[in-house]
């Protein structure tokens, strides 16, 4: 049983196709949080770290008997330097600890030596002259297409040999994804691919390497913003899991989402972050705790997309 | 005068247009370099980054007064968990006080409000509430385009405001490349164009909102191992200064880049990272300290280059 089969037996488990985003902006983070955090450190990035982590902490303890995993989006971390780093490691470790896949949204992709230093730090070992030493160790993680197959190469052997999974860029759920990614490509006009559906077919061809029960351990990122779009994909990527970011916040309803699942409702895990991290600001879940609200919203998500894929 | 004038101004007040990559995989850095913080801390994280850390001193005091810039890739600390990046934070403070400009190799890229987290981690500033704090704080970082432009659009509000510049992958210098990169888009033959040529178009967009007195402060990446390729998008992208990967290790040689710099030899920084580095292992420098090494082939590559450009 390969982590893909884990997701998708998971997410079948708890009937819930569902991950959530760990986005931690700080505007969604309520004030009593912060206040002894800023006390402590003060507006600094020590202290938005701490404020982080025990938002965090709360949000996972929330969630984590009803939905199969989260995704904590690096460069919300990132953008705290070093002790933000720290709080990223910290919420892995803290969800898998109450038994969370953990999917890090970190986007990288580089030439193959810069790759491998990539894939070691997320989903592989670093080499210590001799001493193999896990890093970040997420379960899986996102990936950047635009330097092709040897770029992919040392993450698809990290899968393969510490049994991790991708998820690779095909179509975002930004505005402007389609500036370079529905670009078509030069073929007559029955046959001509989009560069999105160019890179469907290399992500169909990196999963034979890592075959699973029913899907590949290389899945692909479709954003929840193009129904007729993923539907279509779904078709052509029958071996390929889906994430799918873009439901709540960016538009997407789960009407909407139905083509991106399989006809047994299996095949695709739909991400929200703002929509139910900060759901506590939401008119439906006003004066709730912010975990409370966080479950809340999971649940009535959970339910949105039953209903829909029922 | 903005960040990339200065660049600009660098090369050729030192006349050399050689950026130094600071990727300090461990089978790079001398023994002797390694045994202290392997005797502090072990085959750790912490050894590791500690023997990173005496290295690109070395390095960046040998290199100081003879290139513009240096180059790490981000990739190469990350490996190294927190304390690989405490590292990468002290090599740009380091080279910042020796004068050095610094080229943050992140390739970050992601959707406008992830895009945004990213820029203020390592061009802008974070805002904690009110109080707004520089993080990593390059002069310039890599950036994917595979979003499209929402996913640019924070780096250049944050260049704008803080004065800092970009460089845009548009054509990589690794051989799966042109799996993506050179695919041909659909229209006339004579104006077909392939998807980094389209990348390039975007960048010189980009580049209008942020003009210098030369070029603008958006760069674009273009690989070092197609010589043809490089001299027609310096044709074509008249406003754009080039950061070309490549030289080196990877195979190319000066005379192959003549074509990127424009005909007063400027346009172009040219990054050699193992090649300057690791150059205390190759036999014609073989006896040296690593960073004297590192300074004679740095001179060698810097002589290389201005015979083929003169």
């Amino acid at each position: 049983m390969t982590v893909m089969d884990r997701l998708d037996a998971e997410v079948r488990k708890k009937q819930a196709p569902v991950v959530v985003g760990l986005d931690p902006q700080l505007s969604l983070i309520p004030d009593p949080v912060k206040r002894i955090p800023f006390i402590e450190y003060g507006r600094t990035l020590e202290g938005a770290a701490e404020a982080i982590r025990i938002f965090n902490e709360g949000i996972i303890d929330a969630v984590a008997d009803i939905v199969p995993a989260v995704k904590p989006q690096i460069a919300m971390y990132e953008q705290f330097g070093i002790p933000g780093l720290q709080a990223y490691l910290h919420t892995i470790e803290y969800a898998k600890s109450r038994g969370l896949l953990v999917i890090g949204d970190v986007k990288r992709g580089d030439i193959g030596s810069t790759s491998a230093a990539y894939s070691a730090a997320h989903i592989g070992r670093v080499d210590i002259d001799g001493e193999s030493v896990p890093v970040f160790d997420e379960d899986f993680a996102t990936v950047n297409p635009y330097l092709g197959t040897d770029g992919i190469r040392p993450f698809l052997e990290d899968c393969k040999a510490f049994d991790k999974g991708l998820f690779v860029l095909v179509k975002t759920s930004n505005p402007s994804s389609g500036e370079i990614q529905d670009q078509r490509l030069h073929g007559r006009k029955a046959d001509a691919k989009l560069v999105y559906e160019h890179v469907a077919g290399l992500v169909e061809t990196w999963g034979k390497e890592l075959p699973g029960e029913r899907y590949s351990s290389v899945g692909a990122v479709v954003g929840a913003t193009y129904p007729k779009l993923g539907a279509k994909l779904r078709g052509e990527m029958p071996d390929t899991f889906f994430l799918v970011p873009g439901y709540g916040a960016q538009g997407a309803k789960a009407k909407d989402l139905t083509g991106y699942f399989d006809a047994d409702g299996g095949g695709a895990i739909v991400n929200s972050s703002r929509g139910i991290i900060g759901a506590w600001q939401k008119p439906e879940y006003a004066g709730m705790p912010f975990a409370t609200a966080a479950r809340m919203a999971a649940l009535d998500m959970i339910e949105d997309l039953r209903r829909a894929l029922s």
